[in-house]
């Protein structure tokens, strides 16, 4: 999915929420564990639940890694069961030597055909570069995370500017906002303003409103431009909404409220 | 594996050699296409054909995770080919918020019993310390590559020190020599003598001698401690030393050419 396809399915539905399917055996209802394969049952039902209030789907590879090869398969099967009007984005924060990205690449654009894929930058441009040769592929790279530790390095200082600066500023020159997105944590709003004027065109994907505390309105205030320009991530909040039977129906109350909140904001600044 | 008995295992064959599994479809030999599974067939030869010179196994997720869940499959029947007297090394550079990493150790401490990952450190403290949970396994953190991009954040100065040494710092100060390693790259030997100056007990994990140019004499002059603290990747150089009938054959005597010359350098140290 391109850029301009991206900005009309927002714009068609007035949303920009991502639901990040982080799916745990340990926490989905207890009901589903008696299907053939719990993970992907519970991913269909919240698909179908959440299809109409959200723009992109983001799948944490983590999650299915965690039970072994049958996981790699429920994650290939659950990217296939996304409507392919949907950005879909694998949560894996890959990077290495260009050998090994190459590989990391064709993995998750070719044999596993998602749209974009997490990317972690510490080993520089050429670790990264494989990723940007894709035509209508995403490379979206870790900037400024939502956790405590992004002050370790991520904040420090480096050449007078903070180390996600220089790495958007790095590979602002290597990718363009047609092929790469940045990851900025919702829980530093303020930043995410400073980043936006860094590079007005890029689109970022922000994690950490919901369960980790991030206001949906501040982030807007200082990360919308005119053509959106936000992916805004929630997992948890939506797909653990409730525990029991009505968990998918559930998870469409949480997911319309947010785009409906999203929706509002548009009007409100005219790009809808 | 803990700390003792690698350092046991290295001195009993006088070998600190790691073989790197990164094999790939299109570099094996082609007899070997014929067979059910060509690269588990490939890696049993190669495991077959190295393993009295080597100590450790390191497989690269990558070249599995591109051939889909057929490939994460073999990765796991690798792993359980391989000697259990050998270490053997996730090469999977994770690192993510603690929620999510906590499933990546359950996928390779827990899920593939790998003994060792390596890991990412952009995002800080709190994104690797889940791997620092487990007895007797190991988080091998990135500190300095051996790719050219190691210059655009890894060498940058941050706070009178540069970014690799950063990290190196910091994450002494989380894990141990018991649990914690630090990747550095052949390519940078005089660098390496500066490392190992700042954490004089721990393993380095050193990609880059072989293929990339790295010489294995410049890397133990400067990098060996006198419980040798060094293991020595290759893959390239040795898996595809012949891409013939004679593949295991060759690849058995480049590792027996390392392991001759670790040994003579050990025993030149006097450390065996």
């Amino acid at each position: 999915m391109n850029k301009s396809e991206l900005i009309h399915q927002i714009k068609s539905i007035g949303s920009f929420l991502c639901v990040g399917l982080d799916s745990d055996i340990n926490k989905i209802p207890k009901h589903l564990l008696q299907e053939e394969n719990p993970i992907l049952a519970f991913n269909k039902q919240i698909i179908d639940a959440t299809k109409n209030y959200c723009v992109a789907y983001k799948i944490n590879t983590a999650f299915y890694e965690a039970m072994g090869y049958s996981g790699w398969k429920t994650m290939e099967e659950t990217l296939a069961y996304i409507p392919k009007n949907k950005l879909t984005i694998a949560d894996a924060k890959r990077g290495d030597i260009g050998n090994t990205s190459n590989m990391y690449a064709k993995a998750f654009f070719e044999t596993i055909p998602f749209d974009a894929i997490t990317l972690a930058p510490y080993m520089g441009k050429d670790s990264l570069s494989p990723f940007f040769e894709y035509q209508n592929k995403w490379g979206i790279i870790l900037a400024l995370t939502s956790n405590p530790g992004s002050a370790d390095f991520e904040q420090q200082t480096v050449n007078h500017q903070k180390l996600f600066e220089h790495v958007i500023e790095t590979f602002s020159q290597v990718g363009t906002s047609e092929n790469t997105m940045f990851v900025v944590g919702a829980t530093k709003p303020e930043e995410l303003g400073k980043i936006r004027k860094m590079v007005p065109d890029y689109f970022f994907l922000v994690p950490g409103v919901g369960a980790q505390g991030g206001s949906l309105s501040d982030v807007c205030n200082y990360g919308l431009n005119n053509e959106i320009g936000l992916l805004i991530n929630a997992s948890r909040s939506i797909i653990y909404a409730s525990s029991s039977d009505d968990f998918a129906e559930k998870a469409a109350i949480e997911s319309a409220a947010m785009a409906n909140e999203m929706k509002e904001i548009l009007k409100v600044k005219g790009i809808i």
